[in-house]
Formats: structure tokens, sequence, C-alpha cells
């Protein structure tokens, strides 16, 4: 939930901490324009600028944040402010976007489920310019393959609509990838709500404190996301030009509905944890009245054959023909009336009710 | 609560996802004027442009989404802008108001009563141009019946107030349409005030539940409609002149009226919860004082009768004449001073209040 | 809580729907200027303008919606609009304000404790023209009988102040009629919170429900009361003159100070829920302790009876001269040593910090 | 918590309604230069206007407002509008500010710690002129003694600058008087908090009541407090100039202080019945695991013994020489058996644990 | 939570009022330029003068407050306005920036981990002006030492920068500040979290109050220093140029991101108490099972062995031959049974389930 802020307090602004366990920087370019389309993996940071051409866009894709001289190179090339280089490389920052004179700098949480379960969070930066885009991301593994794909195939609107259009992808595949988890989210409500429904046991705290807990790491990913397409839509950039206005109003539509689906969420996840708290103190009526049932018929009778197991010398009941039989008797009429009563105080039998109680 | 959103993360922007189990068009049209009214089914898309006349309002209205190169045709005719038909197919879509040169599209919920039972909800949306009204709708039923009778019966304002008049009769038939909803609720929480406030019993919590899940389903759809119509009402479209505003000042009324009374059932349903909370531990105190009074009473006496059941042979009490009946005179004194006890300690008898604290 | 709105969904604007209990207008009117002062009940509409003079207002005063004809003679002499009109008669509407040419009409919810116990709350219309004022309320019976006396008594100031200032009168009296209903409920609050603090039973769950229930009512009530009237102080109205501001602010001081007693005792009433809650916890601690304390000891002990209690023939402490007694003994000491054990535990004496934790 | 709002509902605005135990006014004036200071007890309202002295300032202190025809006249002789009359008497009134031509009127709540313990809250309004103030409060008894010495000891700031310095000097007495109260109640809220952490049993619940209740009602005075000083320096008056303005910033920065410690408190408390709705739950856990351990050992045990003391002829194991203390054996072996079961299960010992669950 | 506000309330403006145990003021001088560096311990105030310099910058550090004469010679100096000094030493005050003609005063708390554990909060007011930078605060001991190297060190940004770089690094270290003790409290939140899902037994609650507390108070310290941030960010002050607005919107932009953690902190603690709460809840549960199924089995049939230990002289049973072997099988039988029932409910076995309603 709460990663560690590098570096240091009271560092230098500027410096860059990278944390021992970072993967290396993995580089890739594509170029593309509506006739070209070349793909490369980068090794040396200085043959960057040869993929940079007039009239295509260049996209440079850097999976992996743990080589501070590659970075720096980088940063060096397209002239991103070192104040800048440090938000994308401290992660993780607060979802924001930077402007600078040469580009602007968006940053925001890539959320994705990943196959072995559970939700991966990463930052992504994506910093764009006049005829190319970056993007940092912190580890391999991300949300953009439908974009790389549109631009392989070519699709016509990508590839001819310069830099701007490709960060909205990019900027929409985020956006779009936080779907599936919420649809995940909302099939675990579903089957939490299933169990209580169909059970008459209290059961699903755990899972009801995580679901909790990671609608609360989402929303919290979510809500500077739409700060920062708010920004793109009433301000601008001049890196983001009106034409791209249309698109970036969808975005923005995404978010708020993500937010208000999370918020849904919260509500139903709050109410069945008071749903939860009900069943277990229903359930605990269930064992008392069972407990007290019993004890309210038996222990009154257990003392009456104690009365008579006594060995008193004068009591002239034992010695009477009958009395055995009748004290049965006796007590079979009071362990009905008790039964009887008990009935009537719905404690027994009125199953009906009993069960609308107890299960949901 | 949330349905799938298509299509799949990264898409391009205006590709359309029909769902395979979408209900094919039905395409309605109404063609009318002061003094004209004509009612044709639209088998063809192509002869769709036939029904535009000058002088006279079309209102086209196509119930099922489930054809691609149909809704296609239909946004080509009326220049639909691709994201536009996005919105339109891609259910369901946060309610908005978006607007082009040729149109402006109004997107909102409907949600209505089914004879079956329970609420159906669905996207509708509602494209309004110069002299000509579409309407979407994800299946066949709506809640426009009455404005098709009204146009059917030739009332002149309707008949002669243009296409404006008629989106904004249709945008009220959608938010009329949430007042039995409510009213329902309203009677099912009133039912179950009923219930808690008659029953000695707690119950009702499965309802409570049910209540809390439909009163968040319906916040969800009305307050992006009240932005909806705020909208409208502020900035206006080309397509809907002045001359409408108070009718749309009215529909706005009528979403705050919605959305205050949904509030204020939702603030009912957190009371009832803990009504229902407290009459569950209430329960709990009256099950637990019928023990503890039985064994209190009875164990105490059982361990006297115990005392006088051992085999000790020198036992001096045994053999004394009248001692059995003066134990049993002595245990009836004990009892009776516990039961007295108990009166004080207001467990036993004082049953208005104990009716009081127990009843709601 | 919600009453059924009409007309049915999707009617015509303006359509009056008339419930079949409501009772017939009964019309009064009063003329008076400062010299003069007539009062006249009013059985045909037709005489009404008769009751307009030059230099003199006219309180129009409609007590029942039963009669559409008669109503709309009224709205058409005093060219009321049909949809402000629809807004008077299909109750309840939500406090409003609308201006026309000729008019203002303020809607707003008239509370009143009728002598047979209870609220009741009905909605009442001001309209205010140039020199005249109606009112229409769904029944006889309102808070205006102070404004009426001052009236026939001739006070200068509200003689002498034109139709606005009757207008701020009745509005006043009408924000003025909750504060009995607040004092009534402060009451409650009070008789709750004492018989609480001076019982050792939770009591007053229903009634805790129940003020709820009717705070929620008047919140609901209050609030766009104050949004009306603070519409009335930044815009002003044609028939309302900055003259009038002053008594208008001292009205909207009075709706944020009903506002802020309603929020106290809202939270207040959540507090005692929350000590209702507590003291029912309480309470069962003491019956469990209580039970627990009894069986514990006595338990044990009888257990220990009916070892001696059994048959087998070789049970040597039998035949001691001196077991009985000195059994007898122990038993004593080991209650003595558990009653003391209990002590401090503090589940036995130790009184005042019980009666701390038990009552309030 | 409400205390009775005068005049009746209806009533001719202006009216004063004086409750009949108010106590009579005491009326003081206090003259001052810079070279001069008087002070008078003033019998007379007639001789009030000789106080005023050009050149000087004169502050007339009003405690009580038992007297109309007193109150009428000195609002008489420094031209105080009948409404701002009617809020200055009939108390409470909302805290706020109301601007003639002759004079601001300040309404804030005063609220002081008395001697014999609890609060007092009464209304106090200083009207603000240009050479003079006056101070109207319900009883004797306030917080402007340390305004008062320092304008006796001849402080050359306060009296060489005028009417507004004192003005500001007796709301920042006001605003100051708060501070005490909020300490006592802080210091409440540690007692509670350290009685809770030190104690096994629950206790407090009477005084969080009491806590929340207090810091509910000075909420209540606080916050439009902190609205009439925001309205005072974002608009000013004209009897107040710009000079004071750093003095009144001052005065907010004060109350936000005040409200966000208001607001510390409150969730303090709530998050204290939190934890003394759980120490019940724990305590009653104790309760319960002591009733359970002695049951299930002893019950058991007893229905064995029970078996040996029953009188069937034919009994082999009675007979038997060892049966009774290999009875006793086997007993013995159980209970052990049971102890060690609860042991593990961590119901017996494991003391530490049980402590940090049942203590705070 | 709530320190002792001083001075005494209605005292004159500008009162200084210093505690009695104060800790001394020790002032130690900083002047560098980008070529100098000097660092003095002060002793006398009238030597302070001598270490402005033309052309650098100098940092006077004033730790301890606890001498009035020497902080009023500061003042003086400097000329630092007596009610600016007044929040300087009368601490704690709200933190807020105050502007003057020759400096502008930022007030903040700093809040910082002792080695001893916990937290130290204290004020510390930064006097900034055209070359020299002034910090007071209230003992030894700050999270400046950063700041202290950079500039032993000489690196040139904060060597070369003026007066207003250093007051932004300050601020910058303040706000660093909070990182480690977030992550401190976030630690504490996991282990609480961990404790919980791996243990049987409710635990925690000690701590879940603990860190609900300090959250309040780091809520209480952040919230104001995010509005004197936005402040700076917003109006500027004279002594802080447009050139350092980057580096606030850093500040700011941290400020945020505590913000938001304290809240997703806060939330998680409610959810661990909700959930602690239902795992004393279930505890309970599992205590009553216990003691209902061992009473349940054993009070009957203690029952029957207490009827055939009754000395009725005629009780067939008694002599019929194996009877007893009889009854014992009929008792096994019995016992049997109710364990099968107690089964079929899911009270006994099915531990997989119950371990899933135990444990979180």
């Amino acid at each position: 939930m709460f990663r560690k802020q590098n570096p240091p307090p009271g560092s230098q602004p500027g410096t860059l901490a990278i944390p021992a366990h970072a993967p290396a920087p993995r580089i890739r370019a594509m170029i593309y324009s509506p006739e070209l389309f070349e793909e490369h993996d980068v090794d040396k940071v200085c043959t960057l600028k040869d993929f940079l051409r007039d009239g295509s866009v260049t996209w440079i894709d850097v999976q992996g944040l743990g080589n501070e001289a590659v970075l720096t190179s980088i940063a060096e090339l397209f002239r991103i402010h070192p104040l800048i280089l440090e938000d994308i490389v401290n992660v993780p920052q607060r979802p924001k976007i930077e402007n600078s004179q040469y580009h602007s700098c968006l940053i925001c949480w890539m959320n994705r489920l990943v196959p072995e379960g559970g939700i991966d969070q990463e930052q992504v930066s994506i910093v764009v310019g006049r005829d190319f885009v970056l993007t940092f991301q912190e580890r391999s593994g991300d949300v953009f393959d439908p974009v790389r794909s549109r631009l392989r195939q070519g699709g016509p609107i990508i590839r001819g609509s310069g830099s701007e259009y490709l960060t909205y992808a990019l900027l929409d595949a985020v956006i779009d990838g936080y779907y599936p988890i919420l649809e995940t989210l909302g099939d675990a409500l579903d089957t939490i709500e299933q169990t209580m429904l169909d059970s008459r046991k209290p059961r699903g705290l755990r899972r009801i404190y995580k679901l909790k807990r990671e609608l609360l790491s989402l929303r919290r990913a979510v809500w500077p996301l739409r700060e920062v397409t708010n920004t793109l839509l009433r301000d601008g950039t001049p890196f983001l030009s009106k034409k791209i206005q249309t698109h970036l109003q969808d975005c923005y539509d995404h978010c708020i509905q993500l937010i208000e689906t999370i918020e849904v969420y919260r509500e139903l996840s709050v109410s069945l944890m008071e749903v939860y708290l009900s069943m277990v103190a229903n359930r605990q009526n269930e064992i008392m009245k069972t407990l007290t049932i019993t004890a309210t018929i038996f222990i009154p009778l257990t003392f009456v054959a104690g009365i008579y197991g006594m060995n008193f010398e004068y009591m002239p009941e034992l010695s009477i023909a009958y009395a055995y039989p009748l004290l049965l008797a006796i007590m079979l009429v009071a362990t009905m009336g008790m039964v009887g009563l008990f009935y009537r105080k719905g404690w027994i039998g009125d199953g009906i009710n009993d069960e609308d109680a107890t299960n949901l």
C-alpha cells in the first residue's frame, strides 16, 4: 500500500534514488508514419537519436528503471528537466502532469491483473514531444500490447495522427486496464453475496476485508488519474492539440465511470460487512436458544429427581405405590408445557421465520 | 450492478462491440406535424430517408442493438460521429450529452418495473436533430408509450412543437419512470418497518440488504441524469431552444426530488439496520435472562438435594423427623427470594418495559 | 414520507391530477390598505375580480385543492402559467421559486403540530403579484393566524407595506412554524436521554427511531426552503423589492438556525443509539455474570455431592465419623474462595464501578 | 441545547420577547481616551448621552435584558434598528454581523467555565459606532475582565486605538474564552482514555456521551463565529477599518484552530466509543469462557457420578473392590485432559495474550 | 494532542508567554555564498548583525524559546512585527504564512521519529528576508541536518540560489520528515493486519487505537501545511520568486500524497476495527458452541441418571436384570444422535468452514 519513497528526506532535489533490485532498462523504439513502420531493440542509448526522423513519430519504450546512466542520457537527449526525471525514476509519484518547453510528462499508475493472480500496480510515465513519445515503466509487462498491435498492423488513424494520438491511445489503454480488474472485484462481490445468501453460517470476513483493501488501492490510483485527465481537457498542453479533445473527453468519462463503480462497490462491501455481523449475532442467538431450551427443561427436572434421591428417613412419598409413575407423568406434562411455552415464544419450530432471521 | 464494458481494453476508438445475444433492431418511424400523423414499421434502412419530410418531425425508434450493419447505415444517414455511435452501441455508458454539428445526443438510463417483478435497467440514447429524433434502446419495452399515445391522439402541443419538444417529452418520460420504482421501494421500506414494529423477533435483514442494493443502483443512474439535465439547462444545445427551458427546469426539479428521496431512503435503511441489530441483541438478552433465571434458581437447589443424597453413615439431619418437609419449605422460601430479587432487578415481570425494550 | 406523485408518468405537462379525496377549495379574500380592511368568504370565483382595487392589497386564501374548474378559473384570472398551476396543484412539489411576468410563485412546505399529536406537513404555494397575494394550501388549518390577526388589528406596518411585506410575513410564519416542532423533538430527545441516564435498563429504541424519521422529514423540508430564501435574497424578484431584503435576511438566518439544530439533533440521536447498544451489551454482561457466578460455584459442588451419592460398596470416606461435616466445611471454604476470586475480578460487589458501566 | 425561541411564531417583526426570569439590566459606562479614564454605574438611561464626549470612546456595558423600556431607550439613543434590537434581546440568535448606517452589530455566543462546574453559554451582542461600543449580555459574569483591566491600567494601545480596537479586544476575549473549555474537555478525554488503558473493565460510557454533547454544543457556537470573523475580514464594515485587519486575521486563525481541535476531539471520542464497545464484548468473552470451562469439565463428571448413584439391582461395577478409586482416577485424568485442551485453545493461561485482548 | 495555549485569555495582543520549562535559545549562524561558508555559535544577540553581509545569505538558527529578552532583540534586529513574534513564541500556532514588508514568516509543524520511540511534534517558524533566513524551533533536534550538510559540503545550487532556495529546502525537509513516520505507521498497520490474519484470537485493539490517534495528530499537522504550500504557490510572497515555483509545486504534490496516504490508513484502521469486532463475536460463538454442545448432551443424561437414583419403593425397572446395561446403551445412542445433529448443524467438525469464519 505504501512503498518507500526515495531518496532520503532532505536530499537535494533531482537526486535519483534507484532501488538495488530495480530491473535494468530494456529499450524498444518504434518509428512510424502513414507509410512507414520500423521496430528496433535499442542496446546503446547513443543510437536513439538516429530513430528520430522528420515526418515520422518515434515511440521509445523504456521498461525497467535500474540504470541511472542510461536514464540520464535519455533525459539529456530529450531535454527532460532533472525534477521531471526525478518524478519518473523515484517511483511511486502521485499521478500528475508536468509541462516543459520541449514536452509534457504524464505520470499515472498502471494496474493489471497478473496471470498468477492479484493486481500488479506500477508507475508509467509518458513523455510526449513534437514527434516522439517516451514511456517509462518500472518493469516489463504492461497494458500497451493492443496499441503495439494497432501500430504494427498499420491502422490509418493511429499511424497518421502524430504523437498526440499515440499519447491518447496509451492513456486510454491505461484507463481501460482498470475495467477487467473491476469486473474481477465485482465477481468477487457477487460470490461473497451469494455465499451469504445461501449459507446459514456467516462466512467471508477475510474476503470482504481484502476486497476493501483492493478498492482503496484502486481508488487511490484512479482519483488523481481523473484529475490528470481533467487538467488535460481544461488546460490542454502545447503537445496535445484541440483535435484530441473529443478523445480525451472519452477518457475522462471512463475515469468518472470507474470512480462511481468503485464507490458503489465500497458501499456494497460496507453493507455486506453489516450483514456478516448480523449473521454472526443471529447465529449466536440460535446457539443460545438451543442451550436455554435444554437447560430450562432439564435442570428443574433433575432437581426434582434429586429431591427423591435424598436419603431422609421420613419421606412419605417414597412408599406410595404409584408415586413413581405419577412423578414421571408430572415431569412429562411439565416438559410439554415448557415446550409449548417456547413454541409460543417462537423459539421452537416456526422455522420459516427463524430461517428468515438466520439466513441473510 | 456492473455489466461488461465492451470492446476489449486498448481497442481502436469507435470499435462497435455487439454482444452475441443482443436482439436484432426493430425500427419504427413516426412522422408528424400539426396536420399529419403517419406510423411505419421499417424493414430496410435505405427507406428511412423517405420519412424525412420538410415541415414535419420524424421520430425513428430503434429497439435492439444486435446488427452492426443496420446501426452503421443509420449513423451514416444521420451523420452520427463514430465515437457517438460507439457510446450508443457499447452499452452501458455513463449518462451524458454529446453535441455535434448535426445533432445532439443524450444518453441516459431508463429504469422500469417489469411485470414479472424486479427493475429493468437499460440505456436509451436520444439523438435530436433539426427535424428528427432518433431513439436507441437495448431491447423492446420502454416508458415511452404515453408519448406515443399523445402523438397518435394528436395533442396540439406535442404535434406542433418540433423535435425539441419531443426530446423533452421523452426525457420527461424517462425521469417520470423512476417515480413508480421509488414508490415501490418506499412501500417496501414501510413494510419492513411495520414488520419490525409489530414483531418481537428481528426480521428483514435480507430485505434491507436488497433494498440498499437497489437504492445504490438507482442513485448511480439518477445522479448523472441530473448532471445531464443541468448541462442542458445551463449551456443548452443548438437543438434545444430557449423556449424549452421552462420544461427542462421541471425535469431538473424532478431529478433533484428523486435524489433527495433516494437519500432519505438510504438513511432510513441504515437506521432500520441499526434497529435490526438492536433487536437481535435484545432478543439475546431475553434468551439469556430465561436461562439465567432457571439456572440460578435450580442449580443451587439441586446441589442441596445432592447433599442429602450422599451416603455418609453419619448424617444426623437424615433421621430428624420433619427434616424433609422443613428442607422443602426452606427451598421454597429460597426460590421465592430469588424470584423476588429477579423481579426487583427487572428481569421478571415488569413486562411493559421489557416489551418496550424488545419490540422496536 | 413519500406521497404518490401525480399525474401518471409521461402525461402531458400541465395536466392537473387532483386526488379523489382532496377537499373542495374554501376561498377567503382580505382587502386592505392603511385605511381599509375588508374580509369576505368567496363562493363564486367570478366575483374575485371585484376584490382587486387600486391602492389596496388583496390576499386570496385558497384552502383545499379539490376542484379543477375553480383552480383553473383563478389561474386564468391571475394569469398563472399552466406549468406553475401544475406545481401548485400536483402536490407535493419540491420547495422552489418560479417567476413569470405577472407574479412570482413560492412553493414551500408548511409543518405544524396538530392537536391530536404528530406533525402535519402540507404544501403551501404563495403567488405574489403587484397588488395581490394568493395562497394555496392542501387543506384547512395553517400557521397564518397570527398574520391574519395583525391584518385585522390594523398594524400600520403590515397594512401599509404592500403585497411584498405580506409575502414576507407569510414566509416568516411558515419558517417560524418549524420552531415549536423542533422544541417538541428537543424535549423528546431530553426525555430519552434522561430515561437512559436514570434507568439501568436499555429503553427507548422505538422512540429514537421515530425521532430520526421525523428529523429526516423536517430536514427534507427545510433544506430546499433555505435554497428558496437564498434565491430570493440573492436574485430578488420583480415583486419583492430591495426594501424587503432586511426582512428576508432574517428568514434566511432562521432557516440556517433550523438546519443547524436539526443536524445537532441528528448527531445526538446517533450517539443515543450507540449508548442504547452499549447498555444492551452491558446488561447482557450483567446477566451472564450472574449465571456464571452461580454455575461456577454450584456445579463443582454438585459434582462432589454426586460423588458421595454413588453406591460403590467400598467407599472408605463414607464410614469416617466426621466426614460429612468436614466435607460441608470444605465446600464452604471452596465457595468462599470462589466468591473472593470473583470479587477480585470485579464481578461481585465493587458496585459503584459496575453501576458506572451499566447506567449510562 | 435548544432554548425556546421568542416571540411566538408569526409575531410582528421587531417584537421584543423578554422572558419573565430575565435579570434587570445593570449598566456600566467606561469613557476613555489616551489621557482620560472614567467608570460609572448608570442608573438612569437618560444620563447615558452625557457620557458620549468628543475625542474619547465610551463603552456601555449592559448586563441583563430584563427591562424592555430601558433597552428601547438605549436603542433610540444609539439609533439601533428595531430588527437589530430584536436580535439582541430575543436570545439566542445565530452568531452574525449586521450593519446599519450608524453602527455595526456583532452577535456571538460567549462560553465560559463557571466555578460550580459546567459551561455557561450566553449571547453577547457588540454594537460598535464611531466613538462608542455597546455590549449586551444576558446576565452578569463574562470573559471581559482582562479587557476592563487593560482599560483601567491604561495600556497605551487599547486607550489610544478607538472603538474598533475595543471591539476587536472584546471579540478576541470571547474567542480566547473557548480555549480553557477545550483544555478541560481535552483533559477529560485524556482521563477517559487513561481509565480505559489501565482498567480491565469497560468504563466511561456516560462520560463519553457527555463529552460528545458538549463538543456538539461548542461546535454549534464556534462555526458561525468563524463565519462572522471571516465576513469581517473579507468585507469589513465602516466601523472596523483596514488597520484592524491584522488583528482580526488572528481571531480568524484562532477560530479555525478551535474548530480543528473540536473535530479531532470528536473523532477521538468516536474511537473511544468503539474501544468501549470492544471492551464490553471482550469482557463478555472472558465471562463466557469461565462459565464454559467450568460447565464443560464438571457437567460430564456429574453425569458419571449420577450413573453410579443409580439404584439398579444389577450394577456389577459397584461391587468391584477398587472401582471407586479407579473412577476417581479416571475423572482426574479426564479433567486434566480437558484443561490441557482448553489451554491449547488458549482459553486458559496464555495470560499475556488474553490481557492484550481485554485491556485496551 | 492539545497543548495549553498561552497567554491567558484576554491578554494584550503581542504578549509573549514563555513556559517555565522552555529551554534557553541556542543560536547558530551560517553565512554562505557560492564562494563562502562560515558557521558560528552565537552567544550574544548583539553580534548577530555582524553576520549579515552583502552578497551572502545568513541562516540564523534559533533552537529553544526560553528567553524573552533574546527573542525580542532578534525581533527588533530583523524588524519582526510583535504579532508575528507572538505566533513564533506562543506555540503551538496553526501552520500559516504571514507577510510583512521586511520578510515572510512560515509557521509549520515539524514531526520526527525520536530514537527512544514515538513521534516528536514541535513548531518551526521560518522567517525569510532578502538575504537572511531565521528559523525558530522549540528545542534542539530537527530534520534540517541534510540541509546543513549540503550547505557545508558546498553544493553549487543551494549555495548560489539565495535565501528563497534555502527556505524551500527547509520546507522540503519538514515535509520529507513526514515520510519515515508514515512508513512506520504503515508497517504497524501491516503488523496488526498480519497478526489478525494469522491468529484465531482477536488482538491488537490497543494498537489500532494508538494508530488512529497518531494518524489524527499527523492529519492535523499536514492539512494546514498543504494550505500554506498552496498559498505560497498561488499568491507567492515578495521573498519567494517565480523561479522557486517549480520546487514549491513539488512540495505541494508531496503534501497531497501525504494526505492521501493518511486517509487510506485511516480507512484501513476503521476496517481493521470492524474485523477485530467480528473476530471477538466469532470467538464468542465458538465458546458458546462448546458450552451448548456439552450442556445439551449431558444435562438430559444426568437427569435420566437422577431418575434411577431416586429412592421410591416401587420402581420396577430397578430390578430388571439387564436394565442397567440397556440404559447405558440407550444413553450412548442418544449421545451419538445429538452429536450427529450438531454435526449436521455444522457445530461440530466441518472445521474448514469454521476456521474460515473464525480467523480473519
